[in-house]
């Protein structure tokens, strides 16, 4: 448990027992699973980053609508916040519980209740996982394209909570881009319809909202998602690079030329030893850099894409360009950047892994930037990203059990974050801002944004009970963290730590 | 002036007399224009809408952002209220200016600040033609894709606030898919940045809730939107059919078959010998409907498609397939379809263009059900519409000057939108709501809906400054609406509509 963070400065504060909100909602619920021993808590006590962890006062699964809603009144009435949870893969602590709030896990919402290949949607509950869609979707032609590393387990509904992307995002875009309506409930219970089944709905884009607001301003409890048809072929080329800088550049280029890939994937000579040591992928491990790009769509078209493309990398200075002979070799190549967090995970005792973007015209700038603060600190920085999109993902090395070596890593996580922004990018591309980069939020923006923001929370929930503490810091949060960092102290997590997404 | 309309339903209520706000103004921006003669504000009574039109109380045309500050600083300390406006060319009512309120007209803001081909955006001043971007874009190859009817004249300012479509829209999204940031002034004359250079902003998604807020959030001063690439080529087929549901299906077949078209719009047999009488396109007169299918890409890729769409075409019961011989044929077939409002125009003395959008697979119930009102009301109904996107123009023929046939026009467009809703349908599509259907809202959404519309307005402007009376109905004004529709008399423009985009 975070003992460093405290929760005092978020809103929703404490002031229910268990036993008396357990009795409450027990009354008022009396059908629903509720948890509140502590051995029944301990799974849900964090999500994918499991750094940040705090045990929930109590834990809730419904299996009816009426009952989320039964719940939201019941919390609004009694003041009690409320986190809600997907399937917990979360690497942001976004679905990290309060100790005096009640953890809304959505699980048994995993229906899937519609796929029309015609308007090629399909309607889903929260708790449906990523892949299950476009397994349902797949004898139809069709997919759901956003596709997280974690999509075999994590939820729609987290996805959304999240603007959740993955490799196929620059392409197909993040979340936000192929969801088309959400049923949700707010804090008051309030049943709302944001977006439509039509191109566009009037009035304010709260679908937009909402998505990514990381459980903030109400409950998603149904989602239609947009499908698309599967690429007819997909082809994967691998250039190596002496030069991380030229990799880099390598990737405003390939984007200049008029060409979207379905993919196109960094990973640094650190990255690249770790995955070849790990997978055998075939990577060259004497690159400074390999840039993994992979083009799909009509066969005839993909050719042509094949063809500039390796013009593009041959005139950025590619040293060696392959293109994977067959599908196996193409799941070869993708299997050593799928399990690159993992493979470097094994050359040291912690890693903690980053999540800034940035316009890719600083691709070149910032990886040298990286690497002189990684230097600087004396830590060992890999780099295994989303390049097209401008999404790094830095894995910072360090060995927990020497003192001081976290703070370091934490201190160089901050910085390389400040430097994300300086360039005219962002602390977050994917992961969410959760309880993880709260801080960071009031680097990121102005007071006065800030401001802007919480009046938009308040729009939607104005006792601040729904997941108080993550994404949109308060004042007096924002003021501590000033405060500290100005004194040398940043408020820091008591365990390393970690992530694998 | 629209006389039946009460703005003490809307907020932003008259109080201040034109000469003591004009005095203050001036002496707060002694170097800005300010109208305020009656000559000197006519020309600014309405936007494209011309039925709903008032003078506004002061004309104020700034060339700088600080003057832009000054300005909604003083409004907001004298409780004026601010209508933004761009080109003037937006389609329902949006930019009609309050005769208590100043009108804040953005065209001096006319400045593309940058193109960057690598990063493919362009950052440009909000009172920039669309056009103008995708002209100053061309020399790297690049254009911008949302192309409202109104290009040549419709500023991206009034875009952004209305979240403009256009032809190519079903392809390449709406105007709210293709901007990636924006610079924002409050009613508090606070800078805001909204979006960012990279791929994702942390916190909430008010770049997306700003794009098609119809100026009730805050003002837009500055905007950075997506390049494309321009396409290699661009082929069109012509399909006819005897029948306007047959053609309504092939639409969503052609989807269903995985091609989605550069555009696919529709035109019914009283639109197409409309067209053909004003232009002479080569369109078949005797057709009940015809599509208009533009297929654009790498040459290789354009012609499967062509084929592909072809078949799909055939077997949804086409009698005639034709494909633009060249490129003098191609724009030929796009002239009859880009002048069939003012096509349509000459065979009545007045015409109301409606703007719903609704689910693809609906198209031919809803074509039959426009079909059937029209002729319960005795009213001609041409339609010509974005069919790939749903977005339906009914474009509803009458004239004025026969007692009663203005109120006919009226209450059958009312019913026609009421039908989009029922199927699963919008309101709008890329018009925005404005004043035009403002009570349209009270049926599209629920008051708890509205509450949160509202709940969200204030949270950027607590006085409800900013454009009250559009796209947002007060609880007051639809409580009117539900009271006059009850006995019948559903409050109504005293001039008759028209539509020209």
């Amino acid at each position: 448990m975070n003992t460093h963070f405290d929760e005092r400065l978020d809103g929703g504060q404490p002031g229910r027992d268990q036993s008396e909100v357990l009795a409450d909602l027990q009354q008022a619920l009396p059908g629903m699973t509720l948890l509140h021993r502590e051995e029944d808590l301990r799974p849900f006590e964090c999500d994918g980053l499991s750094a940040y962890r705090a045990l929930p006062m109590l834990v809730a699964l419904p299996e009816t609508l009426e009952q989320v809603e039964t719940l939201l009144k019941r919390c609004r009435a009694l003041g009690v916040p409320v986190v809600t949870r997907g399937a917990g893969t979360g690497l942001s602590g976004g679905a990290m519980p309060l100790s005096h709030g009640v953890l809304l896990v959505l699980s048994r919402f995993n229906r899937i209740l519609e796929i029309d290949p015609e308007a090629r949607t399909a309607r889903v509950q929260p708790g449906v996982r990523n892949l299950a869609i476009s397994e349902a979707a797949s004898p139809y032609g069709l997919y759901y394209a956003p596709d997280p590393s974690s999509q075999i387990a994590c939820s729609i509904g987290g996805n959304v909570a999240e603007n959740a992307g993955g490799v196929h995002c620059l392409k197909y875009g993040l979340t936000v881009h192929n969801v088309i309506k959400v049923e949700v409930l707010t804090i008051e219970g309030e049943h709302m319809t944001l977006g439509s089944d039509a191109l566009d709905a009037p009035g304010f884009d709260l679908l937009a909202l909402f998505t990514g607001s990381e459980g903030m301003l109400g409950v998603v409890t149904e989602i239609t998602v947009k499908l698309l048809p599967k690429p007819e072929t997909a082809k994967v080329l691998m250039a190596s690079f002496d030069d991380i800088e030229k990799a880099g550049n390598a990737v405003g280029a390939i984007i200049a030329a008029g060409i979207i890939p379905g993919g196109l994937e960094m990973m640094d000579n650190l990255a690249i030893r770790a995955a070849e040591d790990f997978i055998g992928a075939g990577y060259p491990v004497e690159a400074e850099a390999i840039l993994l790009c992979e083009l799909d769509g009509v066969e005839a078209d993909v050719d042509d894409d094949c063809q500039t493309v390796r013009r593009v990398l041959e005139k950025a200075g590619a040293t060696d360009i392959q293109q994977a002979r067959d599908e196996a070799e193409r799941a070869l190549f993708w299997a050593g950047r799928k399990n690159a967090f993992p493979a470097v995970g094994r050359m040291s005792p912690d890693y903690y892994c980053m999540d800034g973007t940035i316009p890719r015209r600083e691709l070149a700038r910032v990886l040298k930037g990286i690497g002189d603060l990684g230097e600087a600190y004396g830590l060992r920085v890999a780099n295994v990203f989303h390049a097209g999109d401008g999404n790094m993902h830095p894995l910072i090395l360090f060995d927990a059990n020497q003192p001081g070596e976290f703070e370091r890593a934490e201190e160089l996580g901050g910085r390389i974050l400040e430097l994300c922004v300086e360039v005219g990018g962002t602390i977050t591309g994917e992961h969410g801002v959760g309880r993880e980069k709260i801080h960071q939020m009031c680097v990121q923006f102005s007071p006065g944004e800030l401001t802007t923001f919480r009046a938009a929370k308040r729009a939607f929930d104005p006792d601040e009970l729904l997941n108080p503490g993550k994404n949109i810091p308060t004042p007096a949060r924002c003021s501590e963290f000033r405060l500290t960092k100005s004194a040398g102290d940043a408020p820091a997590p008591t365990r390393a730590p970690e992530s694998q997404g």
